[in-house]
């Protein structure tokens, strides 16, 4: 019989898998994620996994590289696991800015 | 008489400007926005500078590397000037997933 993983295992496993889909196939993100998922980015809250599969999309994350520096997991008395990771996330960034002249100094007018 | 700098020269030295403020005082970003700026991230539209400085301080952008690999200036007939910016950002993340088991498999409840 299969001894059952320790927290640190499975939140590791599941750490790697996590950033490897983001990085390699973030279309495919929303599968980590149920019906009841809560998913936080730039301050926006977004429910559920279609709703969250929308937002993904439309945080068109290309090339998301992540390096993790640290990972912990612990066990809840739910049988759920919390894990915390700190680290450094690298991605693509294509800004399109438009200045104005307002007096003597340049002002952004748009920034998308 | 100083000659009017080339848009390429202006566009580079407000990008030089901007990116080294994001990354050393990004609770001074906002300075670069006016009254009717517009500031769009991760989807999230924001319009004026009280409410661009509000976004900023809210998507806690700390330690935001940006390496530009390419950058293009433009005038335009209302004498403002375009850029473009290509290139990687880095930044710090740290993040908090609870897991939650749904049968077999592990799905993310929250993660923020």
């Amino acid at each position: 019989m299969m001894e059952k993983p320790s927290a640190q295992v499975a939140g590791r496993a599941f750490v790697r898998h996590y950033y490897t889909v983001l990085y390699k196939e973030p279309e495919n993100l929303h599968s980590f994620y149920g019906k009841d998922s809560l998913y936080v980015h730039g301050g926006l809250v977004s429910n559920g996994r279609s709703e969250i599969q929308k937002r993904v999309t439309e945080l068109s994350l290309r090339d998301c590289n992540t390096r993790i520096r640290h990972m912990d997991a612990r066990f809840t008395l739910s049988k759920g696991i919390v894990v915390q990771v700190m680290g450094e996330q690298a991605h693509v960034i294509v800004k399109h800015s438009s200045l104005c002249c307002s007096g003597h100094i340049f002002q952004l007018a748009t920034d998308t």
